[in-house]
Formats: C-alpha cells, sequence, structure tokens
C-alpha cells in the first residue's frame, strides 16, 4: 500500500496526488516552504494527512530558523503556525492540529532550544503514529459491519491517501478484504473535485479490490437495483447530536439509503468529534468558488464561462439517517447523543 | 431562442450541438449522409429532434435517388430508413418516428414519384410542426403547477435544443418566465455527458432565466436547505402504469423530493407514453460504454485507464413518486394507470 505520507532517512516524502492516477510521483521534503506548497495546491490533501504535513512542516520551519531563546522559538513556531494555516484557510482541522502540538510543546518546560526542536519532530511523528494507530482501530471496529460478500458503496477518498494510515471508510474495506470478505466497491467519482474517480478508484485498484466507478447520479437506480448492501465513507466533523458533516453528496446518500433500507455507515477517529457543537445545523459549510464546477481539472471547461454555481464543499447528515460511526474504540450506534457521550465519558 | 433544427428556403439548418456553449455554428444540410453524421456524432440530440433531423433526412436521400417506380421509391424508403436508423441504434424512437412517416406515405395512393417525394418532405415538416404544438401545449398546460418565484429544480436539457419547439419541461420553465412569474433555476450538471452544463445553462442563459448550475451530488443539500420549490423534467418513456423513463439520476431526484416533501414532475408529449408497457420494471435500460464516465467530454480523462464503471443511459422513477405529468392535453395526476388510459381514451 502507498502511503500519502512517509517519514524516511530523516525526510518527509510526499505522493504528489495531484498527479494521481497518470503518475505515481514521491516528492522529497526539507523545507516548510514546500510543506505549505504541497497544502495549497493540494499535493497533500485529507484532514488528517494535511494536519500530518503541517506537523513536519512545523518542524522543517525550525530547522530553517536560528531562535536565540525560547521565547523566541515560540514566537517564530507561531508566525510558522499561521504561514500554514493559511495554505488551506477553511481547513480548520489543519489549524487545530497545528495549535495542539503547540500547546503540548509548551507543557515542556525545556529551555534548550535544539532538546525543544527534537521534541517537536517527536510531537510531529507521534501525530503520524496516532493516526496510523486510529485507522486500524477504525478498520477492526469497523469488520462487524462488513457481512460476508457485500457490495459496498463508498463517496469520495477516505483512504491511504487522506490519512497517516490505512485510511478511515477505506482501512475498514482493505481490512475486509485482507480477511477474505469476497467483497467488492462501488466508488462515487465524487464531484466537483472527483476524489472518487481519480483517488478511490486509483486505491482500491492497487489493493486488488474489484472496483466499479459510478457517477453520483447513479447511486439511486443502484440502490433500486439491490446492487447495494452497505454504504460507508468518511467524515470531516460530527456533533454532539450524532450529525455528520462529510464532503457534499454525503447527505444525498444517506437519503437515498433510508429509502431503500440500506444501512449506512460513517468511518471516523474520534478526533473528528466535535462535542462543542451541539447540533448538525451549527456545522458551517464551506461554499467554494464557481471554477471546480465550470472546469473539470481546472481545465476542461463544461459551461457557460460565467454561469454562477452553487458549490458547498460539504453537507450535514442528521442523526436518524445514520446507522452507525465506526470509530477505533468501537461502532457507535443510536441513540447517539448518549452513546457519544458514553465513549468520552467511560 | 435558438433552435435545434430550422427548415429555410428549403434546407434544412442544424445547430452544431458538439461545439456548445463554447460556439454556436450552423450547419447547412443538403444530404442523408449530413443527416446520419449529425445524429451520429449527436451534433443533434434529443429524442423529439432527431426523429424530426431523419424524417428530412428520409426527404433528402430521396432527392439523391431516382426511383423508376412506386415499389423501388419505398424499397430505397425502407433502405434509408435503416441506415438513418443505424446512425443511434438504441434510439428507439428514432426508427419509430420512421415508420410512422412510412406508414402514412403508403397509405397515399399516390404513384407519381415526383408527389411521393414532396408528400415526404410535408410529412417531415408535419411531424415539426406537430411537436411545436406539442411543446406550446405542454408550456401552457404545466403553468398550474409553477407558483410565483419558483425556484426549479431541472435534471438534463429539455428544451430547444432537444425538440422541433420550446421543449418540454424547459417550455414550461420558459412560458412561466414569459408570463412574469419571476422563477429561478437550478440545472443539475447531468454527468456523465453533462447536458445541464453544456446545453440548459446555455438555453436560460440566451432566454434571460436566472439559473444557477449544481453538481447532482448537490441535490439533496439544496433541497434540505429549502431552496427548492419544485422539480420538472422531462422523459424518454412512460409506462402505462405512469412509471418515467428518463435521464439518469432522475429516480435519484424522486426519491429525494418525496423525502423533503417538494412536488416532482415529469413533462412530455403524449407520444412519449408507451401502453404496450404496463409497468416501469419492464422499461429497457440501456447500458452504455465506461469511456463517457471515464473521459469527460472523451478528451480530459478523470480515472484510471481501465477501471469498469457502471453506466446505465436512464432510470426508472415509479408512479407513487410521482406528482404529476405535464402533457400537451392537460397535467395527469393520480391514479396515474386510470387517469393515462382516460386521457388516451376520453
Amino acid at each position: 500500500m502507498i502511503h500519502a505520507l512517509t517519514w524516511v532517512d530523516g525526510k518527509l516524502e510526499l505522493i504528489d496526488q495531484t498527479k494521481l492516477p497518470d503518475e505515481t510521483v514521491f516528492l522529497q521534503i526539507s523545507k516548510i516552504e514546500e510543506i505549505f506548497d504541497a497544502i495549497q495546491t493540494l499535493k497533500v490533501r485529507g484532514a488528517p494527512a494535511i494536519g500530518i504535513a503541517a506537523a513536519y512542516g512545523l518542524y522543517y520551519g525550525m530547522c530553517e530558523s536560528a531562535p536565540r531563546s525560547r521565547d523566541d522559538f515560540f514566537a517564530i513556531l507561531q508566525k510558522n503556525i499561521d504561514y500554514l494555516a493559511s495554505a488551506r484557510p477553511t481547513a480548520v482541522n489543519l489549524f487545530w492540529a497545528m495549535e495542539d502540538i503547540k500547546t503540548k510543546l509548551q507543557t515542556r518546560r525545556e529551555s534548550n532550544i535544539d532538546r525543544l526542536k527534537n521534541d517537536l519532530l517527536d510531537l510531529a511523528r507521534e501525530l503520524h503514529e496516532d493516526d496510523r494507530k486510529r485507522c486500524e482501530g477504525i478498520a477492526n471496529s469497523g469488520q462487524e459491519v462488513i457481512p460476508q460478500n457485500a457490495r459496498i458503496l463508498t463517496h469520495c477518498n477516505t483512504g491511504a491517501l487522506a490519512t497517516g494510515g490505512i485510511g478511515t471508510a477505506f482501512g475498514v474495506i482493505y481490512r475486509a478484504h485482507q480477511n477474505g470478505k469476497n467483497i467488492r466497491v462501488y466508488a462515487n467519482e465524487t464531484r466537483p473535485l472527483l476524489q472518487g474517480a481519480r483517488l478511490t478508484v486509483w486505491e482500491l485498484h492497487n489493493a486488488g479490490i474489484p472496483v466499479h466507478l459510478v457517477c453520483d447520479s447513479m447511486d439511486a437506480a443502484l440502490m433500486q437495483q439491490g446492487k447495494v448492501d452497505l454504504i460507508i465513507l468518511g467524515s470531516d466533523r460530527i456533533a454532539a447530536d450524532g450529525s455528520v458533516a462529510n464532503k457534499i453528496g454525503t447527505y444525498s446518500l444517506a437519503v437515498l439509503a433510508k429509502f431503500h433500507n440500506i444501512p449506512f455507515y460513517a468511518a471516523a477517529p474520534l478526533s473528528t468529534f466535535d462535542l462543542s457543537i451541539s447540533q448538525g445545523k451549527d456545522i458551517p459549510i464551506e461554499i467554494r468558488d464557481s471554477n471546480e464546477i465550470r472546469n473539470v481539472f481546472n481545465k476542461c471547461p463544461i459551461t457557460v464561462p460565467d454561469v454562477p454555481c452553487w458549490n458547498p464543499a460539504f453537507d450535514v447528515t442528521p442523526p436518524d439517517l445514520v446507522t452507525g460511526i465506526i470509530t477505533e474504540k468501537g461502532v457507535i450506534y443510536p441513540p447517539f447523543e448518549e452513546n457519544i457521550r458514553k465513549i468520552f465519558n467511560p
């Protein structure tokens, strides 16, 4: 399995996701500016993956500076956090991942600059390793929802390319395949940015898992014809009531699944839960540029140049349409509000 | 309004729909081979429009021949029907339109070859005029379902580019606009062939009707946010029970509309009803080439080259999800089986 990020011989190696699936190009990163560029231009993408990339970026940034004091070190760190966060201003997880590292570093009373630098690298590697383990946990928990010979419909990309491990929803799929469950996958192309067509199909192909690509509009007909046993996809944020914010098109799938009586699962690490948000309607939805719809891959125009588009990046699925949420600590079932509380305060 | 086909000064003029929306190119047609090419390469598309183009094509075909007898005339006609039908072998309406013209011509006891030729042209022009009138009828009938300030969601292209008149669903929308109803339209891009993005947006723009383009996967979120008052789209075939076969994605919209309690209408001439088919499940669904999904506009690859796709051209919406069917003889409401029978046998 190819990983979005690998730390080898003291260097970060990234797969350039903008070149996929045509070319498999690995980038050797050695500067914070290269991390900034990789995040901004989507060479690395997926909430967990960009958080990890940014963490390594903070380390590189510190290697390029010569802080003279602990205060100086944290001032430079803050500047670098702001710099990397500006690469994708709406990706709040990116910002949080870096803030979390800063907070952890501040608790270390260390004033030796070189040791602080090493601690920073350790924290980046811990974040990476932690995400890898969470993916493994999700993959294992999820096995209880995947029957033998399951035909699985998925949306967007939630695999090794989006995380520091084998992925969230994709991790569950991959583990089911490893366990000999004879699964087959329908991958939604996931307009407008086509992460399903470009990345999910490529990952499933590489893993030797049988896959059919479909357009998002074909899902209902697929379900009507009895070709889907369950739906499993990822999540970008989950509210305290179990509302699932995820790639645009997810809510559509949830409604269609309910109508056709097909189980609908979201797979996400506990770090995706935002208990400060009580209800789904309070999750802010990023509205993106019309050009993403008007031009496929920024180069193939499909419509009248100036037509206005409505281009929400995410949608929110209410908890009553969700069968279960697969986490590294097990599958959470309804009633969600109560059971989410229990998993965080056992 | 620009029309897909116009008969001017004894010649057929076609707008080349493969060049839209980038360029507006009119083709002057004078040979049956040009009609064949226009149909095969989708320069002209939409069931009514290709039927009309083929009818003119039969006339051109006869002008290029020198039949010596009535029998000879009909032998050549049959050969030309088979030839044009082979331009899109799965478009049964195309074949039926030509067979209907042949049958009508055969009832004329005429044996003067020149008069038969003229009759053939008259029948083509009648078909064209008949379709124009049906569109007008649909546009007028449909007004009862369009409230003031309606926000309308539509799918695929059902306008002047697809018919011999102002269109079916688009005709209703266009007339509502003319009547000052202050409507706004959300046009689905309609993957894989993007007729909505390419053609519907262009037509609505030209007609001065406010339009937003959305990806098909965004419809559910659009409905969830209360941005849609009704859905209106076309149909390729309607069974005796009121099941509606139409562009893939239609059934998805119907389920989503039911869930959100939004009215769902199909607009189609009575010629679209196929009373020989009693139930929706008996309507054959054409499965098209995977390349249509894998390559946008046959030139922009979006995925792994050989990934198998499931690419149905149509889906079938069961009658219990349909609010009404708008025809040139009025809107048909449930119970459909009974009310469809009544409209055909008043």
